[in-house]
């Protein structure tokens, strides 16, 4: 295995390159009985397809899904769900100049190093239109888990850059291109992207995702910590650099007797905790926030070698989003979901019917 | 599986709680022929353990390492190491308070919720104790880098509370009880610690862990990616809630201009990535920040529920750490160093001799 | 998970039902630089697909294999390699007779328990149409396997229902219907099977599969031996009833003395191993028997019961291979196949630059 | 990893050699709240210690279990169970002789090949001694199913060398040294044993296992099924050559108007499956025959090779079983709990309360 499964009991296995003839995945362990077709899935892959506004690469991919296995009349089965997305607006000839040289920051030196010679269209199997494929899953397990416990997962942009964006209502998010929470900042982005897109650089992002509804005992203590697999999950999205849960890197500065989250008979007072204690979900809303860099594809010139080892200058043409930040959020939205259900899955194996004889917190599910 | 094994091929198996009879892993997929006595495990034990100075736990522990098994005539064998440390100075008794109530901030409330009953003895299986285990896993682990590509892995503390700590020399590290990198700050270290320690409360800190000499081709292009992997390794240490890579959060204000690692024949120019460009090693040195919260087990007076869920206020006696940080050093470099080798084997799986062709860049290895 | 990945480093997930769009794998793990593409799996596919000859099923498949990703400019990446089969020839309304009821010796009854309904038509999951997915992975595992160490891997009918077939000669093999590794049985094979076919009855077979050239070390001691993998490969394979390695069951009334293959400078003096000591290769060819089961899918009249537990008489149409042995010759090829790769790669993990100072026993192969 | 932990969901990582300071494994993965304790798990690894009679090793081990961690107040907790048991009667000093040369059908030569170097007191990591790990897991696994199913897991001899031993009553199994479930046949058995023992020579042996109450539905349909697991589970176990389910090898000569069990609303008219259809239980006993060969160690002398390759003459003294099968039974029974307690952790997870419609055939539980 090379790494291309995530997940021990809802396993989502993904393939597929940028200018291949189509990328795709198969999730193994969904629960039969799920009303499931691909207008349950479509929406969350036109939330992350490309094209949509000006401020992200102008490829044009429908992204359209076929379900090939694992329903029958209109439910899943119990039975693997292969999805496949048909590559269709390839333009591999915009990337004869990178076959033969590395871009500052992306993959294309290591890809050449670990195997040898790589797939340069488009980036290969390191383009982020991998991403889809994790879309397309998290779709069937967000549906999963609403039907189960109601929950709800929703991620926002928090900063484009420099500009901080304060959070006013999730209503907000997705009535703009950057699904920022607040409505008046909206034109404060738009110019800067344009004037990001003219100067031929791009920028970082940070999203922040939030998952409501979570049933108190998801996680395992030692070593799959929700905690730690969430920081997995959210680490391996193409350009993430940084992750923090609850109060994240906050909690340096924090004393205990501010930072622990009290408990009583009417909810918990704070959540620093972001929703888990001890590698375990506590019922509390999971909050996460992710660093994204800015893309490597740029025109500014930038200093590299070629694959002999002689220095040159490298400008990436191509259509590439000058923030892959801008398309995250479905994406964190979708790799939390597809944590949260394979430790749904795994606490009903060991811990089914658990009677603590303690009601839960008010606020938190079970 | 409950989570307790790490690893797909180099895997380490963890068991034990903070008052049973013993704690303890077994190693599995360990290369043969490796040198190996309890004289290459203890000084990281020594390292971590509780009682070295009066800003830790006061239980005196020697966590002394049996080897139980894999090794013959001083090497390994390539069959499974087990290593066993017995539990000497359990307080038990200390613990027969927060039998029936849940500490703010601590695992005790989701333990009980997910399991229906727990082991409260000292925090049982969510014991910070339990990463005596790792880094015993951990010193095989480094041992074995370090002979095969001269990998060295350290970490320090970046911050203490409110105090950053400049980064000054390594040597500095292993002279003072707090893994300070700069000699002159420790006096103010000190003076923070015994008035926290004087008030009841507990702080949180940063720590950094670097990896040099790691070679280029480590981790997987999509799902197990290095960063994905650090990330589960990193936010799964106990108390630990944010971490980063290379410019980790910085990246978000950053330009692509800035961000992107120019490649030169002389060698990278910068270390943004922090030595991973899309999930693969890039060679250069590995560097990876982390944040922990304060300690949750507290003498500050705090909200709480009981069993029944009638409200109480908590007072953690006992004998905690009031910064949990300050032992995560050594923690963090032996979840660090069991990333590496898991994968430093998976590549040796599927990519044994590679030839790219390209030299690598001067300063990094392969 | 829901078993439908098979292996740890060149890891196979399959996927698909009977009548579905289609069905295929992706595999993930290969080595990259092997040279691949469809015509290097199509033959195989073509060795098992339906409609060959009289003897078997007469459902219309071209099982046309497309690889989707994975290979770049003819040569594998190292990214996963996905194929698809396109369902060409369903007849679903065939299966409206068995939606309501279970066939004796058939899946239908306990899928329909396991997952409270099932896809009917043509056995979905359960139908031996999902052989052709590993067939498909085999194809890449054994070019790469007589690449690397020039290993062959054979399968042959040694019996059909009452009949025993000699071993006369591999190079028969291919030139009849049945896999019959002896020319001079094929007439009196194709009457039983004409009489078969008319009594609307079936019959049971037994495959043996021979791997020659595979290099000793491969498998690990405790649990993952290589027998026990082969156990599992071999006994998952559909209708398989029973295995052998080696001697088999004749090892039962053998003593020690007969029993052990003695090694002298020349060679081993006989394999009754079938080809693994301890778990672990010897180098000599791997021997391996299985028993398949007559077909469930028969025209004679049985008794059963119906969705609400009716008794009721079932008489299967339909288009069913009356002896599903026929067949099973390639299937059984790609199983041991996947079994020795995935093994390959292992030992490359842990062990790949072993030097015992012993050399290899004469005709064996390191 | 090294192939030492068995199982997804109840995972068993085994540890330890014949002659090292101890053995013993970690379960992972059990459910909570089951009484348990030492006593829970003697019984089973005294059924299977060396020493108890004339017709087995005569090593004195007490194979005396501690359990160190996963259990509070009699209680597993959910935590992983270490079991450890020490080695008491280490004779290395018997074993100098096998240093240097291979054992004709022993481990010794693959060992040595695999690895470079080997632990060669008593077999080190190869010796049947690392069964009893396995039947200290199974033990738990039993008390489980037990209590949540009432399944019952009994092993038989069925055949001693080239004696066939009638099924007479599971009553007898326990009231003799050889698992014989026919009492008449024992005195034969041990005429049979006492000449070979005399003779130097060593015989194989027939294991039948049967589990009853095993509920419908375990067992995953294409990769992971029931047969599969348990063809690896049992041709995992040392010695054993062979492995059949139901009719097994009978199955090839049998019609399907034959083989095909038949449903009624009375129960199941026959039982060719063995307990399985296309992977899944069907509720009916499970039953498996397993051909162990016969031991390696014996002291007629044999042609080998030593470490230089050059030839020479092995005759082994030491403590060795005549018959591995003898003590086989424990064995078996305890992987088939293995297997059996993984998959119905397995089933939880994915259908944990899957309401058909259908009634379970009577005789059989759901």
């Amino acid at each position: 295995m090379s790494g291309n499964t995530f997940g021990l009991l809802f396993a989502v296995t993904s393939f597929g390159e940028s200018h291949g003839p189509a990328i795709g995945c198969v999730v193994d362990g969904c629960p039969p009985g799920l009303e499931l077709d691909a207008s349950d899935i479509q929406p969350d892959l036109d939330r992350r397809k490309p094209g949509t506004s000006r401020h992200v690469t102008q490829r044009m991919e429908s992204d359209t899904v076929e379900i090939l296995s694992g329903t029958f009349e209109g439910r899943t089965t119990g039975a693997p769900i292969a999805m496949l997305i048909r590559n269709e607006d390839q333009r591999s000839k915009d990337y004869g100049d990178i076959a033969r040289t590395f871009r500052p920051g992306h993959a294309d030196y290591t890809y050449h190093q670990k195997y040898g010679f790589r797939d340069y269209r488009g980036g290969g199997r390191s383009s982020a239109r991998m991403t889809a494929n994790v879309v397309a899953a998290g779709a069937i397990a967000r549906k999963w888990l609403a039907r189960e416990y109601g929950t709800v997962i929703r991620a926002f942009m928090a900063q484009l850059g420099e500009i901080e964006i304060p959070f006013t209502s999730w209503e907000h998010v997705h009535e703009n291109a950057f699904f920022s929470p607040d409505a008046k900042i909206v034109p404060t982005l738009e110019t800067y992207m344009d004037a990001l897109r003219k100067s031929g650089d791009s920028c970082g992002a940070r999203i922040n995702v939030v998952a409501e509804n979570v049933p108190v005992g998801l996680g395992e203590p030692v070593f799959d910590k929700l905690d730690a697999d969430i920081g997995y999950a959210m680490m391996g999205i193409n350009a993430v650099k940084g992750v923090e849960i609850g109060a994240g890197f906050r909690s340096v500065s924090q004393m205990g007797s501010t930072h622990g989250d009290e408990l009583t008979p009417e909810g918990f007072l704070s959540n620093n905790a972001g929703g888990m204690l001890g590698g375990i979900s506590t019922g509390q809303p999971i909050s996460v926030s992710i660093a994204l860099k800015p893309t490597s594809s740029i025109r500014i010139p930038r200093r590299s070698i070629d694959l002999a080892g002689v220095p040159l200058t490298v400008q990436t043409k191509g259509r590439h989003d000058p923030c892959v930040g801008i398309r995250a959020a479905p994406i964190a939205e979708a790799m939390l979901a597809l944590v949260l259900i394979d430790h749904a899955l795994r606490q009903r194996a060991q811990n089914p019917a658990v009677d603590s004889g303690t009601p839960v917190i008010p606020g938190t599910v079970r």
